[in-house]
């Protein structure tokens, strides 16, 4: 395509508003525009990524056996009534009324439209599996969007679904889309993990994985072992249990209270009592199915608050209100303990394993030390009830366990039969009984997608985006249009590149070389021809900016020949 | 693909809801199904012809220079009140608010939120013209969804907008569309006409064309010259004048009342009098920008109040309510006419050429004869104020006019400055000086051609899509998959033709051949290869559904030669 005429707006300077490097850089590249908070226009440029995006996307789901169809953003709620979700979703739910007064959803997601048109169509097992899949723009109504394409409010996805006639075929279906998105991400360059994961909202009984972008801005936290394949986010990793330092009954003296004025945190404490947090036992009240607990973990660790509703089979887990917390323990937040308490104590391995512990006692600026398990507190059960942290190990090899961090760009979920089961999707099975669909559910987050990518390819001058993804392949530039044989070589070459399919962009503006390099930048084409003074004897500047080597000046044709070899040898590759 | 594990749930009968033959025949074959009034799925067979025609849309609008871009369904309502359609457009504008209250529209169409984009990014004639389009998913509550995809609430639309410096520059990006235009439907084998036709809500000062698909259950009246190339929508549409019969003065009686008891409409009159309607001077009260007027055309004749109101130079027409009519006239609804009246009488060119006319008394149950123009009544003004009628002539040429059903699919629009004026799109010319953006906007509904296309195509049997858009271009039917030499010759076949990238459907199901060659009509695809009892000699039964020819026993070999030409010249001529 010709520069001259492209909606292209670059910017010399970042955005205030735009925190991540990806989010200034395709602001700056003149791929996106804000439209409203967490609502954005994708101009020529950033199209033409969402396109090949999607073009990696479908190839590898119809090579899966995925059929594509596409659903309406405009959901009726009765449907999300019927699955439960409709109050569960909260605020992020869009709705609307129409003219008729009648109850709309804008789809976050289409498990229950899927599901229900699956249920009407569909009614034998020679039917299964069904494995279907969309590319279609989403809605959900962050509090805080967030990032550009990273949070958003309107943003593109493609999500996939599966029924099968029993948990064996959902394995295949799931097995299928694991090494689909293994294959779509690494096509789009992007340094991933498949990492275990908790079920979020969209509940269901099962397995689930998520797809993580290595990136320091990720919202997540991923744990993994540097030697086994074991990955995990912070929410659902485990790790060995490490054991705790075992002392004589008689050594540890009478549990006594001591004065601590003031001294609420775990910090506080440690600066006031000189000891280290891994001998406090921090204690928290938890309303669990609006029943107050208390969780006890090391000075050290978090509540994992998953695992605690896992362990207790809860359907909800909140932190105590703190008057709450006051009402139950006698003592405002920052002196609760284990010790003399009414309510259940929930008591995590690592903290089971503090033979002489301090904690709060439940009493206005006053703390206690020695506390003994058995002795002094009984806790109704002990368990795994805290996040992994540094110097936690594997628990398939002992390694240390390291901790980065992630973006989700996709994730595959084992839903069963939630809503099968909800919205009637039944087959007859072979000897002619009803059985429900077993499902599963598939997503990848298209404009996040992007997103990651940038994040994962800036630099201080741009995206350089990887090969497959790159709006365009190639950048000509030459440095005066208005010279004549300058202006002749680059149309010549631009022409013989769009000839042979290639995605060429020439700068054709009569602008400064300056200006144009500056924008070639921040465009961040992978491969560049520079048409200058030498263009009469028909040399070029060439750079390559995936090897990250300096310019070069040599034949046309000789940029044409290695423009074809390594366009032809990527597109194989990838 | 296929069939078996597809989702392409035919029925035998058409639903009873469906009243448009293509809507049927889009339910029964399998490509949508409704999932509220007027939004559907698409099914996967539906999602490729939409694919399809996405596909054609695509490469016509860059070979007219212009780039894609995707702009949000979520739109801030401050545009929208900036432009003025915020209160314009009424409740076909869907509305809600976030979670923060702040308003949103889903949008119906674009021009404010890309006029707003290009005002902020653009702002000097250098970087003009700016020719940019999208395909998105649009949203609009109409009151009656009607015929399927052909009336909806959310629907897919290619939407075009061009920014010039002048309006040359607008009637060069104008025709760039309408010759794309014209290809585009041509590609898509669509029988279409071009027609003037009057701007509707979307506002504007200049020339409109709708591209209208001729077909009988068309909501669009096209009157068209057999001889020329004259075309319009039916408020748009002018003709030539007839001349009157010119009578003496004296042979025109005095003007006397008739007693007309209950006689109020043209055929109640007409069967009363035994008069012709040509006679009758048909009296109209209308409101015209809350000014009460009286419009006569000849009893014959509607009165066209787009014309109307054009003549007025009002930006509101309006029949007057029942009980206004009364007040004005003195005389019940059915009774007016243009004597005595103390509003202006505005008299259509047929009309004043009744020299001797019946008309209302504008008494009760009278009317009056003989009356004549200037002696019993003076209109203030006479022009064309009515629609054109079976019996008028071409404007160009003066052959009888033709009048045919259409369904709008496309225009095109000079919409000057009315958004660059609201919202801010200037630019600083050669001279320095500042200056309004000249815009223009396209359109094609996406869905709607595609239903438009299936009302063109359809049979009793099922859609016979054109090549380029039918989801499949051949159908692979073994008459018994359970017989080796079937399954195997149609599994070769159907892997060749993959492999030549040809879109290939499998009827890989165990069904009887009955079911079978039904579903494969519903289906539609052109090209139909069946695989039966003479596979084992390579034979196969040829069926090419465009060319309507019988079925044909041939070597499967031969088959694929004739596939390949068929595509083949198809490509290159479409």
């Amino acid at each position: 395509m010709r520069q001259k005429h492209m909606l292209l707006p670059t910017l010399r300077e970042a955005p205030a508003e735009a925190e991540a490097l990806s989010h200034q850089l395709l602001l700056r590249g003149g791929y996106i525009r804000q439209l409203a908070a967490g609502i954005y226009s994708y101009l020529p440029l950033g199209t033409r990524v969402l396109h090949k995006l999607e073009r990696v996307i479908r190839e590898e789901m119809e090579a899966s056996g995925f059929d594509e169809l596409l659903m309406p953003a405009m959901q009726p709620s009765e449907l999300w009534e019927k699955s439960g979700r409709y109050s569960e979703y909260g605020p992020e739910l869009i709705r609307l009324d129409d003219r008729h007064g009648r109850g709309f959803v804008l789809g976050p997601t289409h498990e229950e439209v899927i599901t229900s048109l699956v249920a009407a169509e569909v009614n034998t097992y020679r039917k299964l599996p069904l494995r279907l899949y969309q590319i279609q723009t989403k809605f959900r109504d962050e509090r805080r969007p967030r990032f550009g394409l990273l949070r958003g409010r309107e943003f593109l996805m493609k999500d996939a679904y599966s029924f099968d006639t029993d948990w064996s075929g959902l394995d295949e279906s799931y097995q299928f889309m694991v090494q689909a998105y293994h294959r779509i991400f690494a096509r789009c360059g992007l340094h991933f993990k498949a990492v275990e994961a908790e079920a979020g909202s969209i509940g269901g009984e099962g397995e689930t994985l998520e797809f993580m972008a290595l990136a320091e801005i990720g919202e997540d936290t991923i744990v993994s072992c540097p030697s086994c394949q074991y990955a995990a986010n912070l929410e659902k990793a485990v790790f060995r249990q490490q054991e705790g330092v075992t002392l004589l009954e008689e050594t540890i003296p009478e549990m006594e209270e001591i004065y601590t004025p003031d001294t609420r945190t775990i910090e506080e404490l440690n600066v006031f009592l000189g000891e280290k947090p891994e001998s406090f036992l921090k204690t928290m009240i938890y309303m669990v199915d609006d029943q107050p607990v208390a969780v006890v973990v090391r000075g050290d660790h978090e509540v994992n608050e998953f695992k605690l509703k896992n362990a207790l089979g809860a359907s909800s887990v909140e932190l105590a209100e703190l008057n709450k917390v006051e009402e139950l323990t006698g003592a405002p937040h920052g002196f609760a303990g284990p010790t003399g308490l009414d309510i259940p104590v929930y008591l995590d391995l690592a903290a089971a394993a503090v033979a002489d512990g301090i904690a709060g006692a439940n009493r206005k600026d006053y703390h206690v030390r020695h506390l003994k398990k058995g002795r002094d507190y009984d806790p109704v059960a002990t368990g795994d009830y805290r996040n992994a942290t540094t110097g936690d190990c594997c628990p398939h090899c002992g390694d240390n366990l390291v901790f980065s961090r992630g973006i989700e760009v996709g994730h595959v979920f084992k839903l069963g039969t939630k809503y099968s089961k909800s919205l009637g999707a039944t087959f007859t099975n072979m000897e002619g009984k009803e059985e429900l669909m077993i499902m599963g559910c598939y997503g990848i987050g298209v404009s996040r997608l992007m997103s990651a990518v940038a994040e994962q390819y800036q630099s201080e001058a741009g995206i350089r985006w990887p090969l497959p993804l790159s709006p365009f392949q190639v950048h000509i530039i030459p440095v005066s249009i208005k010279d004549e044989a300058q202006a002749g070589l680059a149309e010549e070459l631009y022409r013989t590149l769009q000839q042979a399919g290639m995605d060429v962009l020439l700068d054709d503006r009569d602008e400064r070389p300056g200006v144009k390099f500056k924008d070639a930048d921040l465009i961040g084409a992978p491969l560049r021809i520079i048409v200058g003074k030498a263009a009469s004897e028909r040399k070029v500047e060439w750079l390559n900016r995936m090897a990250e080597s300096e310019k070069e000046m040599i034949n046309a044709d000789e940029a044409l020949a290695r423009i074809h070899e390594i366009c032809s040898s990527s597109k194989g590759g990838l």
